[in-house]
């Protein structure tokens, strides 16, 4: 974006908000909490001192002690380990996130397992608990009440480490609408659940954030894809992010951004046709790509299923099997991978994209998964030839979608840091006078 | 995009340019003329007069007479016609988009014709001619000297017209790199095709116009789709543009932007597998849509190809068979329709796009076309059931992409206005104090 597109926006959401249309000025203290809060998030190597931040962001450093004592009163910010002296005067302290402030809770319900996390303002895991278990015969109202009770363990968890949490991110394997009512989840049979409503039966609500939302619904691949952008280097970064268990979903990340479709929808790759007169699929539909490369395919093709084996034992021996050369699981994995690949031709030749991530279920069958998948790429992809595709394993696999959920809620703090720093008093976004209601040292803003 | 999120934006550009960090206060000068501009270009029933534009933007109403001063003097608005007197006073006098101000060439090479056209800064059409000819036997340098021809005419009609050429975009059907080398046209049969090259020996070029590119080489069916969404109503619009030729490609628009993928390669449409053991490709690959619904593909399954028969006439005898109820020829429609359904069904799942939109070859064969279409879409798409995709034909046709080429230079001047009223004078964009070097009324900016 040049500058003007950039002047040109602050003046729409200005205008929107105030009829004189000019740049709120009074707001300049909100961004530079936040110029301030991410320069700390983003610093790679070591912590960033006061006078690091000012060269780094053009502030003076009146104003960045300022915004820096703000953000160490609100539990934001904490100051790192004196650096060793190495010449005359007093050393410059670095300052890092801190980790007794606000945290995220992720929480998933898939298929075959329900799990709970607990993220906190650094991105660190403070708390996962995975309950295996197949969900298909559970009733929505049950299975979320069996939810409520990890999520009631992992905030108790939480409290006693110090943290405080600030929202919660609520992860589907289905497609998500308005108010977090899941339309519909075809591997669980979940039809019009509403999610939120069942869930409060077991969960009492936290005390809200302005700008966090205290509840969000969200598909899993998606909260998959942003948990594998936050576990990356520094971007920007563009990718497909493959969701494989009994379903597969997939995370499209543009810029640093997830895409999600018109209505919050996209990433229905499971669902691509790459067999159009094949399979018929649970969807209605016929040749669907879950039907080749999903999670049951392939144990199915490599003849590791039964009553008595369980899914996640089942993978695990898949893997086992492949490592040691079984001429049978080997074969499924090429078939799978070549459905896949056709799959992701279709989608790199429509988006472009140079970067694909196998992540869930897929990413410790990755080794025999990508040769197949690579030679549909290089055999359909228009411009495969002169720019290669990577094929990697997702950074953190089956925990993607809990972790990432719980991660966008503190990035939400990072990113807007006032609404947690005002507390409860939100008045300041309708009032540009009243920005920054800081709190006293050791005072605790939301509960 | 909210607030903060603006300002976020207008800090980091402005750090760009400028160390001190802080919002450059001089170039809102800039900012008032592209939103006023911008208003009166969105102007729907009734020009607005000086008075709805200081009530609309929330700029002073001394603000927006000097700037719509600044504004004439550049060509770049004139001021309507009177309205009827109502009652007392002088009428208010409606401002428009100049009809004799800056203009933009769109130019295109595709597979069966070249073309031409000039679109003024009001989006008409005031020069447009098309060359039918096979150019696969031809080379690039010499199909390039036939359309530097029709540029060279269209220059001058758009002279006489007292228009002023501002910049030239030239579709491809193919995939273009950095400085517009078209690094593959598979249907022509180009290769690394350095077309600005030979396109200059024809085309003297024009003097620049800062902020627009003197040529810009672009995907056909990007431009195309740029000229759908310039010829839509008031937005947001999010759609998928097919445009279907000898080879099928699409343009990709998300919230009134076209989305080019990582390196501006996307929407190749043509190549994704609809029938992955299926009929070769001309790409390499197998089983791609093109195969199946592809202009010579449709022709050849209705029993209209020979040597005698030109691509064109026969696209026209087809129409006319189709609407007679030739059962061949309903046939081999509905055989594409079909096989354009799994494809659109892909992208849908994939994108969950709400709107597709028939182009090209397409528009007129959209009756045929739909129902097959639809019909994949409902049975292969998770979210048909509660949310329906509407299958429609473009608004433009086959002149969509010169068209739009053309249509999205002066869209470049409307959004900056400045580069075109500083004339050759960039030193603006380093020097903050001189924003708006104004011409003087009647002067001619950039020849």
């Amino acid at each position: 974006m040049n500058y003007l597109a950039a002047l040109w926006q602050c003046q729409e959401v200005s205008r929107a908000s105030s009829p004189a249309g000019a740049v709120r000025q009074g707001s300049l203290r909100e961004l530079n909490l936040a110029v301030v809060l991410r320069r700390i998030a983003a610093a790679a190597d070591r912590p960033p001192s006061r006078a690091d931040l000012a060269a780094d962001t053009g502030l003076t450093r009146a104003t960045v002690s300022a915004v820096v004592d703000d953000l160490i009163g609100g539990r934001l910010v904490t100051e790192a380990a004196p650096a060793p002296r190495t010449g005359a005067g007093r050393p410059a302290r670095g300052l890092v996130l801190a980790d007794d402030g606000p945290a995220g809770l992720g929480l998933e319900v898939n298929v075959d397992y329900l799990a709970a996390c607990v993220v906190d303002l650094a991105g660190s895991v403070r708390h996962h608990t995975v309950r295996r278990a197949d969900l298909r015969p559970v009733s929505p109202a049950d299975a979320l009440a069996q939810l409520g009770e990890l999520a009631v363990r992992a905030r108790a968890d939480a409290r006693r480490q110090g943290l405080t949490l600030a929202g919660t991110a609520l992860g589907v394997p289905g497609l998500v609408g308005d108010g977090g009512l899941v339309r519909l989840a075809p591997n669980l049979g979940w039809r019009e659940v509403d999610v939120p409503a069942l869930l409060r039966r077991h969960l009492p609500p936290i005390r809200p954030v302005a700008g966090v939302p205290a509840l969000v619904v969200d598909n899993e691949a998606n909260l998959a894809a942003l948990g594998e952008l936050h576990a990356g280097t520094a971007g920007p970064h563009s990718f497909l992010h493959i969701s494989g268990e009994v379903g597969i979903g997939a995370g499209i990340v543009l810029d640093d951004a997830l895409f999600r479709g018109a209505r919050g929808w996209s990433g229905e790759i499971g669902h691509i046709p790459v067999d159009p007169e094949g399979r018929p699929c649970r969807c209605g539909g016929q040749g669907c790509l879950e039907q080749y490369a999903g999670q049951e395919a392939v144990l199915a093709a490599a003849g590791l299923t039964g009553a008595d084996l369980p899914a996640d034992t089942a993978a695990t021996r898949l893997t086992d099997l492949a490592a040691a050369g079984e001429p049978t699981a080997l074969r499924a994995l090429h078939d799978a991978g070549t459905a896949l690949g056709v799959a992701i031709a279709a989608v790199v030749n429509l988006l472009d994209l140079d970067t694909v991530v196998l992540g869930g279920g897929y990413a410790p069958l990755t080794p025999w998964l990508r040769p197949p998948v690579l030679a549909e790429i290089s055999r359909r992809v228009l411009t495969a030839a002169w720019s290669p595709v990577t094929v990697r394993p997702a950074t953190l696999g089956p925990e993607a979608a809990v972790v990432g959920g719980a991660g966008s809620v503190v990035r939400q703090i990072i990113a807007e840091p006032i609404g947690w720093l005002a507390g409860r008093r939100t008045s300041w976004m309708g009032d540009p006078s009243s920005t920054s209601v800081l709190l006293p040292k050791g005072n605790d803003p939301p509960s």
